[in-house]
């Protein structure tokens, strides 16, 4: 099969690669219907992370199973599956707290921009759907995967409770569905932060009832404003830059939850400073296998439509189009049909 | 009257200063049975912190109401008193939500370490006990004005709940009695890390199962070892150094919490490594006052002993030698008695 290859900044490749298969008992392998580029994955697509070799990209995948190793139970050929970006046996101690993209057999995904994937610890790390879905819910149980697991974990991670001012840093992809979970989690106000007109509109669409468009001092003045001087109840951070950690800890009245889910670059939080704020602060890579179950229901009763925020699709093969238009921010993000 | 006032480091002096009186309509002036020298105060002591100028120093402090202003209603001279370090109006939003040490109006107080005090936003600051405790009840009532609320806000803020696995990095009053609510809130297992036999024994008697005296990647490696490898649900950060948090945030399993009470001394958190613990964090200046029925109930019915972390009690005019006693760690908390 073909698969994609990132060889070093912005040099995404759609080559021939090994098919996956079995390596070990407790190994799946699944043919996908969809993938998709992440906002992580333009890191190392802009430089920012260092690419050392030729490196299969794509974290984000469901479908059909294929095949599985001799030790997997909990799923057969011919189901469709959804899983994480993060394997996880979903047994060890870790697992059990719910946080299992910290499992202690964790292992982070690669390959997935691709027809066809190895998923290890396929009984830990899979969720089957309830029969097969039709096509048109693909790019939405696609985000359960990745961008509305983070996006959810994100509002969940700052606490956000009915009735709640809820403060989004970020319009990417994340940052939109972080919108819609705060919605689905009871929010009374959902601020977004964008100056981009498509994603201010995707944002009111998924439950924002205000937007603000400055950045930095400006913007954090500006919910400071709107909360009456007060501060969020939860700011989810969506970024992972110095400014939008810095945005988002202002924006947090004292007691208020700060959550930060996309590995952070070039953050460092002064102790004193964070001190003195008094917020809550949790994040880390989201442990979507939680959530998975519930996401996967919201979908097929369709209460959410999470795949909305994909507005390009292309063919698999045009994969570095795809990182393209999500780098110069012509798209919110990729769909790629193989 | 004479109090005390800092100097410099090490330039501790006990002189004559103006008698408090009421300036504004809403202080009260109270008389302090006791007061005593906190952890805090040895940072700018030891010159870690600048002193600007002749600084009066002391901010624990309880006693009997002497004068109130106008426009006090909620207490009345007579009556026996508890504040907390941080002055509050209990009504803001900051407030309501139980983060008083942010209050809106907040001021820290100073000039505690003197026979007379001046408190301003009294009525709500302070909390009058049922009637007068006899004296042997005044140290522990002393200590839920700061030392005691901070080590109740660190067993708080890091979610100990019954059943918990719970570790205290810091051996000094704060960190005791972080071990004793810990203990109140149902933990299981207290881990303290202290070396010192005489607060090994307090912790114990706190409520301590276990004693750490490794320290860095010693004292991480021996609590994941206590802990079969997961780390600790709670931990409380109860010293500011870099060293401390980095220890705590270490101990902790993904998804546990750490708390920080006291202000950090050169604390730089880097994102990306926070981002990987998957902890949750919170902390900041106590909101003593949201605790102080509680705890003031707690001592009065004799539940609980905080007192006993005064092992040296001095006459007020000897506060230099409280000073010099806790710098040397030949004593965990001094006691002054006008």
């Amino acid at each position: 099969m073909r698969g994609t290859v990132l060889y070093g900044a912005g040099d995404v490749r759609f080559e021939e690669r090994e098919d996956p298969k079995i390596i070990e008992p407790t190994d799946a392998v699944i043919r996908l219907p969809a993938t998709c580029v992440c906002g992580s994955d333009l890191w190392p697509y802009r430089g920012v992370q260092p690419v050392e070799g030729p490196t299969p990209m794509g974290h984000e995948y469901c479908g059909f199973v294929e095949e599985v190793g001799s030790a997997v139970k909990a799923v057969k050929p011919g189901q469709f599956v959804v899983g994480s970006f993060a394997t996880s046996d979903n047994t060890c101690p870790h697992c059990q707290f719910g946080y299992q993209s910290s499992c202690m057999h964790r292992e982070f995904m690669l390959r997935a921009q691709a027809p066809l994937l190895r998923v290890p610890l396929a009984d830990g790390t899979l969720v089957p759907t309830p029969g097969v879905p039709s096509d048109d819910l693909v790019p939405s149980l696609l985000t359960c995967s990745d961008v509305l697991g983070t996006g959810w974990f994100a509002a969940d991670a700052a606490n956000v409770k009915p009735g709640a001012t809820v403060v989004v840093v970020g319009d990417g992809a994340v940052g939109l569905l972080g919108v819609l979970s705060a919605k689905q989690m009871g929010a009374e106000r959902i601020i977004a932060m964008s100056r981009h007109p498509t994603r201010q509109k995707l944002a009111r669409e998924f439950g924002a009832t205000d937007i603000v468009t400055g950045r930095g001092d400006e913007g954090v003045a500006r919910i400071k404003e709107l909360t009456k001087g007060v501060g969020a109840d939860s700011v989810l951070e969506c970024v992972g830059t110095p400014e939008s950690m810095t945005q988002a800890i202002q924006s947090t009245r004292p007691g208020g939850f700060v959550s930060y889910v996309g590995v952070p670059h070039g953050v460092e939080l002064n102790g004193a400073q964070l001190f003195f704020t008094h917020v809550h602060l949790h994040g880390g890579p989201a442990p979507v296998r939680r959530y998975l179950p519930e996401l996967i229901d919201l979908v097929l009763d369709g209460q959410i439509n999470p795949g909305k925020v994909f507005d390009l699709v292309l063919p698999l093969d045009q994969v570095a189009e795809g990182y393209r238009a999500m780098d110069e921010r012509r798209a919110i993000k990729a769909l790629l049909r193989p």
